[in-house]
């Protein structure tokens, strides 16, 4: 095979190609068992076996405690926004730190079954710096607080997650890290409930993992669609509904070429940690070097997953892409709410592909001068 | 490739060997894009043009009429259970037809919504007949009535869908068609709403179809989670929440494999009924002619996708499955909540795999004599 381009997609987003090529080399049949994946029952003992791999391997790479339970959904993080606060409001006060779009959409989404509040914003700045969490105007009675742990429109990332004991806190800490989950490791010991889509990081769109804490479970309100009960969902195993098989699989095959990733003395998630500092440190030094383009977003909060960039002559931005789609160098139009570039530097995307980007964005100022 | 094993499994199930091959062929390359379909934004030209082509090719293969919308969603059946209610019931009265283990499921989720009155039932003879329509006690005021159009588990299918009309009913008629869409022709001049998780005709699981008559867009409770609210699915063209993209791409491929199917003068899902119509006919045939298999469901509403069957001697089953498995005829294990076998006819079983079974069933029961 030639060189692929490199696919900057916000997601869904590249994949890696050995994920890739096992699972077109098993789609008929699945190790022999006469079945493709997608045509195995979902309770069978050939897709179990695919499932419970994937929840363990996820487990360790994760380092998720035994005290937390993972959940194979559906729906997307948009789904999400309705289904935690259907599952942890209660009814009562949720509060909301806002730093970006999505962090945005799911207070909005939350009204509809609690007293969603806005604790912290950086709304003011156009969403480009992180609300000191020690000027958080934390409920008393808040039943979760929300956070976006990377805005993958905004580009601004927690590369610490808030303490909310040490703020003087009992709620749980939710957080939505579709856009950086294992991009690097989480502290559990900060978190109630993580969600995320799978279409970033894990693997195909349409399945979204959960993982929550146990003693959350069995707080969903009656109004809660049972598909979509955190606790339904654990009791069966994730199977009360059929699963997203073909998913699952694939995020399995993801969590297993994790496993295999090396960088130095770093393994797995360590590793992707170690390339995704690099590549991204590669990407906004360029920018940051340049008096043609430039990222708004301040040095501290910047993501290492998706950066949004501008040519500061907008009027060049189409020729940008073309040229760019031309080097095989895909999707990296920005979103519409913010315009401009972005590159999304998910684990599957190589450090050779940034270089590739950066060489390209170099040599495209210089035609143009 | 030898002879694949033939898959009787529920669902999900078994798979055009076409689609499965034209798949893993495209996995890493989607004509010349330099992308597999799984790493494509879902807002992309190259995406949307397969949305597109999905949508319009199954348009055309069920004839659905322009006044009904075509959605992709999450969550299957299950889902769907909440989802409808949530959007259809407006508070009220819901008349459900119970005919086996998935309406029932039906009416007892959409109790959390509506006051679900059974209608009519076979419980009493253990699902295996369908109540006349014309003896239906349809409420007044109901906001819609509930019919699954086809068992899965206790093999019950409608063969043709109620007229309310004629019964004196405005009610639109809501009709789970999981099990059994895109075998057969749909009346909708019947039907208000239809829903079906693709696993079994039409793609993965993960993909749910739901096609829905506009007037009834715009109905739901304000409870109902936005992603899963008809009209802003329908509004953004299934693209509210990012959608399963690899399921729909799936199922595009199923659709042009289903537009290139003939079977005498006939093409399309007319093709596929006159197949199905033989491959049922040929395992019933062979059951009812047998003293050592049977089947309990009465002959004027047997489905032709779900074929339950026993063993008149029970100690024989396992038998029974590890001779099967060992002759290429896969997942035949009845449900757990039935017993027994249960042999699915889906689209994608060749009319050999029935003569394969029907010949194994018989060499079974010899030398079992």
């Amino acid at each position: 095979m030639t060189q692929r381009p490199y696919n900057f997609s916000a997601g869904p987003a590249v994949m890696p190609v050995e994920v890739l090529q096992q699972a077109a080399a098993e789609m008929l049949d699945w190790q022999g068992s006469g079945m493709g994946v997608m045509e195995m029952s979902h309770r069978g003992k050939a897709f179990m076996s695919i499932c419970e791999a994937a929840e363990s391997d996820l487990r360790e790479l994760l380092a998720v405690p035994t005290h937390f339970r993972i959940l194979f959904m559906q729906g997307g993080g948009l789904a999400e926004n309705a289904i935690v606060p259907l599952n942890l409001a209660r009814g009562g006060t949720v509060d909301f730190v806002v730093t970006g779009s999505w962090s945005q959409k799911s207070a909005k989404e939350a009204r509809k079954y609690a007293a969603a509040t806005v604790i912290a914003s950086n709304e003011s700045d156009g969403h480009t710096s992180l609300p000191d969490p020690a000027t958080w105007k934390l409920s008393r009675d808040a039943q979760y607080v929300h956070i976006c742990s990377n805005e993958t429109i905004h580009g601004v990332e927690f590369h610490e997650l808030p303490d909310l004991q040490a703020l003087g806190s009992n709620a749980p800490l939710v957080i939505d890290f579709s856009s950086h989950v294992a991009s690097r490791p989480v502290d559990w010991s900060r978190v109630g409930l993580a969600f995320g889509g799978a279409q970033k990081n894990l693997g195909p769109a349409g399945l979204t993992l959960v993982v929550v804490r146990e003693d959350l479970l069995g707080r969903a309100l009656s109004i809660c669609p049972s598909a979509f009960d955190y606790k339904t969902v654990a009791d069966n195993g994730s199977m009360y509904n059929t699963p997203p098989t073909y998913g699952i699989y694939m995020a399995g095959l993801t969590f297993q070429w994790l496993k295999r990733q090396k960088e130095g003395a770093f393994t797995g998630i360590a590793a992707m940690e170690e390339r995704n500092i690099a590549k991204a440190a590669l990407l906004y030094n360029f920018i940051d070097g340049s008096q043609f383009y430039v990222n708004k977003v301040a040095r501290d909060c910047r993501s290492r997953m998706n950066v949004p960039f501008f040519l500061r002559d907008e009027s060049r931005n189409d020729a940008f892409l073309a040229s760019a789609q031309e080097h095989g160098l895909l999707q990296l139009k920005g979103h519409k709410s913010v315009g401009g570039m972005r590159a999304s530097l998910y684990n599957a995307m190589p450090l050779e592909g940034v270089q590739a980007l950066v060489n390209h964005m170099r040599t495209f100022e210089q035609t143009q001068a």
